[in-house]
């Protein structure tokens, strides 16, 4: 049985950056080979980014992209033979009512070796549901790559192909390899983990191969990429896999059957295309030990998630330091948290504002966060610039709430014009579901790394965190929740108590339960009618608000897409 | 030969409102039947209204718009032929990488007759591109149905049916139809009147009929539809045609073939079903003598569509009143006329907000422009409210600069709070592409009727509004454009000339013309390196700015979709 060693790079690129990723790639080729491996695998999309959405109807970024896989074919060790993913096209964007899809842009792979590019394969499957538009951008393909290398049979996919039944993975069991290569930019949600080893599993006995699948990781805008990747054998059994947003090399040795097929032309859902490689370099002598990284547990996942979303959208973006408010409650602390651990306490920076309804122990929480996380604090009172609008508007009520955060708003943003901090906003997902938050007040921000988390989930991650090293004051966790923006105010007086709202929030928003359906599953009716009329109103609001890492199945701004204006009220 | 006596519903919908939808095609049917019309088509997705977006994956709205038509059925005059569309599914909708293709949502039409549904089709060609998604929705159907009425063959289509050769039109000209009924959602672009009756007429050639095209009219978001309902002959001639942003009904009688052919089954592209209605009633003595509106001037035509669309916005989200900063500049002026036209100028509320680079003329022009509109004035200061951020805080350049816009913008939201208006912003296309603009300050706001208006085509809408009757003051419309937020300020201090930016903008947004290719078109290289890079670092603002009406090929936010995490720097 022929042995190949097998290197994936789980690594993380940058959307828009193509000599960078090409850089990226040299690194880690020059990795791999210093591991021995013969062969290397890149995430989908590799010299790209992912996702490029429009940029793909600029032609531009296409030459751009294909001039690099060109250029980076010569610049990669030759003896390895290196698999990135790339954005091709044979021919022009659909972007009207043309007829003409046989050609167009391609979601693309592309086998480097010895100075050149030895072979192509364009994605089959695309997907356009959830967060992905890919009919929108490419054409698919419909004829299967299969390379001969070292005497074993390879087929390469991208993403998709892997995820539907009697695609390309049943037609590389009928071309008889020994080895399907799967490349991905494949977000993250939580426990999307637990779905992918079965599916890759299931995968490789279709196609009767072993299955190497390799992951993207990193955030990208309010996506996520966690990485996972995963290699089995032909039967399922797991060999090896990587960690949760974690840039690593996999190395694997595989043993494979040997090429039986020769066999080229129509296999049904698509064609099969054959080449081979010249002989790869042997083996070096010790065999190597595949690595399989354990799972993070729930709460862990998604703080990885959260930590990695920040962390690169403010690096991605150019800042180096991020300021928000601390109000001394659970979202702010928990916010200061995750960009601790993202950035370093050195670059976050803490700003309590407090007014005449702040309480006492507000400001001793605030102070007590700042401290736990070693970031930079401040204090500015918001009463001078309140007194000034009240004298000189005539406010009350709601408006008069409002005005209080959105003077914290703007004293964020002016400290981030000054000095140049991304601010960051804190609402979390109930409220924003509900509404329960200032367009322009505590909505202003940058980013906003709680957009996706319920609130009890936030508590969640609050009590586990602190069970790594303690970084959010107690009380803090522990007090009930208040806005603070008139005596004695609690969430409470608004909103129905956490516990029954985010359930609530969960069927409406992530499964698509109409009124009836959240009925009949035994949530009260009153409440059911009242909630989901909050939730359909806050759409505008919704609209203006800051990106913020998706972790659920449907996180606000990227994959929920509804009417501004809706009259379609359920149960009213 | 037959007549029919055929209506065409422009009618306004409104996004889920499924009673009020059908309410209006009850109150239409009437007005079709008092016209002595034997049928009367609606737009496309009549009950649900368009687009529905996702909504379409909650089952309980699907249900909604099933039991509203079969309902409908029952309500119409039981004589009339009634054609509407609306949201059908034979399956799941499709939210992930399940397989099954055949069953799902669909895009459909209804033919009520005799209390009942008496025929059904469902949207062939699903679009999308541009502002479309249907792929991410609907399943198309694959039978072409036709129906007999008074011995005339007539076939059913909707929407983008009309825009492919060789689709549905193509099948309906083998089954020898003497009509084919279009049913439209065809959004308003710039000139899109002077494409679609070519489209029409070349597509009746192809069918070999008479095309009746029904279109809706009305704002929904950021879309708003322009009517231009059109009927044409067999061989392409203009027989009636709908105005622009009006909601009405075109009356027209046919002379059409009688009926040829009773074949069904397979027809190449698609199959074909076929039924018939029993008897309508003859028609009453006089002919109708078919109307053809006059096109609106350029200028004239986007005026409409930015009045249809702000006063859609205000009303389908239940506002009554806007308010608006003045600035006594073009901008705030035109947009004051807008919202004049749309809502009246007893529901429109100007307010000066002066501050200490203010220029005395800016008060007299803002107070000019509130006294020319009718509308309500009030003059609010932000010196005390500026100076006590100044005070309080070490803030220069621009931070002081933003904070001023920025206090405008609360000023603003807090009269909106605390009076119920709507704020409209008034940041025109060309400063939003460059962020030449304040988020949370000018930015800020419910809607903006300029967001999709590039400055150079501010100027001429005002010239052309003022030769209706005086409505913007001439001073705003001369004076060179400042920002007023530091002494003696001028746009032309931070950004090119618009005459020389507005091309290049068009190009590079509206065309995704790169680098290299703006250059080669002739625009001045260093321009085109600052201005691009401005363009692509401004992303991040405009995802967080108010909506306003879409009037060109890519408007921002509905669908321009790119990365805002993007290095890929058009040549830098």
């Amino acid at each position: 049985m022929p042995t190949l060693r097998l290197a994936l790079a789980q690594v993380n690129t940058t959307v828009g950056d193509v000599s960078g990723n090409a850089a990226l790639v040299r690194d880690w080729c020059r990795r791999a080979l210093d591991a021995g491996a013969q062969i290397v695998a890149f995430p989908e999309m590799t010299l790209t980014g992912y996702p490029v959405e429009d940029l793909t109807f600029r032609e531009s970024f296409v030459a751009a992209s294909r001039a690099a896989v060109d250029q980076l074919a010569s610049e990669v060790p030759p003896d390895l033979a290196v698999i990135v993913g790339y954005l091709d096209a044979d021919g022009p964007a659909r972007t009207g009512s043309d007829a003409a899809r046989d050609r167009g842009p391609r979601d693309a792979l592309a086998l480097l070796h010895g100075g050149r590019v030895a072979a192509r394969y364009f994605k089959h499957h695309l997907p356009n549901y959830g967060v992905f538009d890919e009919d929108r951008y490419f054409v698919p393909g419909d004829t299967l790559t299969v390379v001969r290398i070292n005497g074993v049979d390879v087929a390469m996919t991208v993403c998709e192909d892997i995820w539907q039944p009697g695609g390309p993975f049943a037609v590389a069991g009928r071309a008889e390899v020994g080895l399907v290569v799967n490349i991905n930019a494949s977000p993250y949600e939580l426990n999307k983990d637990d779905v992918r080893l079965p599916l890759v599993a299931r995968r490789a006995r279709e196609a009767n191969a072993a299955v190497a699948y390799v992951n993207l990781v990193g955030g990208q805008d309010e996506l996520v990429f966690d990485g996972d990747s995963i290699v089995v054998s032909a039967d399922g059994e797991l060999l090896a896999r990587g960690g949760q947003f974690t840039e690593e090399l996999q190395v694997v040795d595989l043993h494979l059957p040997a090429a039986t097929s020769d066999d080229t032309g129509d296999f049904g859902e698509m064609l099969v295309a054959r080449t081979a490689l010249p002989a790869l370099p042997e083996l070096p002598g010790a065999a190597v030990a595949p690595r399989i990284e354990p799972r993070l547990g729930d709460e862990a996942e998604v703080w990885g998630a959260l930590v990695t979303g920040l962390r690169d959208y403010v690096r991605k973006n150019g800042f180096r330091s991020v300021i928000l408010g601390l109000s001394g409650g659970i979202d702010s602390a928990v916010v200061a948290a995750i960009a601790v651990d993202a950035l370093g306490g050195d670059n976050v920076h803490g700003v309590a504002m407090p007014s005449g309804y702040s309480s006492e122990h507000s400001l001793d929480d605030a102070q007590e966060s700042a401290k736990l996380g070693g970031l930079h604090f401040t204090v500015q009172p918001i009463g001078p610039m309140f007194d000034a609008f009240m004298a000189n508007m005539n406010l009350n009520g709601l408006a008069a709430e409002n005005l209080q955060a959105r003077i914290r708003g703007m004293v964020s943003m002016s400290l981030s014009n000054q000095h140049g901090h991304l601010v960051l906003s804190t609402g979390n997902k109930s409220e924003l579901a509900v509404g329960y938050a200032t367009l322009y007040g505590d909505m202003a921000g940058g980013f906003n790394p709680l957009k996706d988390v319920p609130k009890t989930l936030v508590w969640k991650l609050a009590r586990w965190r602190n069970t790594v090293s303690p970084l959010i004051p107690e009380n803090s966790i522990s007090k009930p929740p208040s806005a603070e923006l008139r005596p004695d105010q609690l969430d409470t007086d608004s909103l129905p108590p956490y516990e029954e709202l985010d359930p609530l929030l969960h069927g409406y928003i992530d499964l698509d339960m109409g009124s009836a359906a959240l009925k009949a599953a035994g949530h009260d009716p009153a409440l059911v009618d009242r909630v989901l009329r909050m939730v359909d109103i806050a759409e505008y609001k919704r609209r203006q608000s800051a990106p913020g890492t998706k972790i659920s199945i449907k996180a606000f701004g990227r994959d929920r897409r509804l009417p501004m204006t809706n009259r379609f009220r359920e149960g009213v």
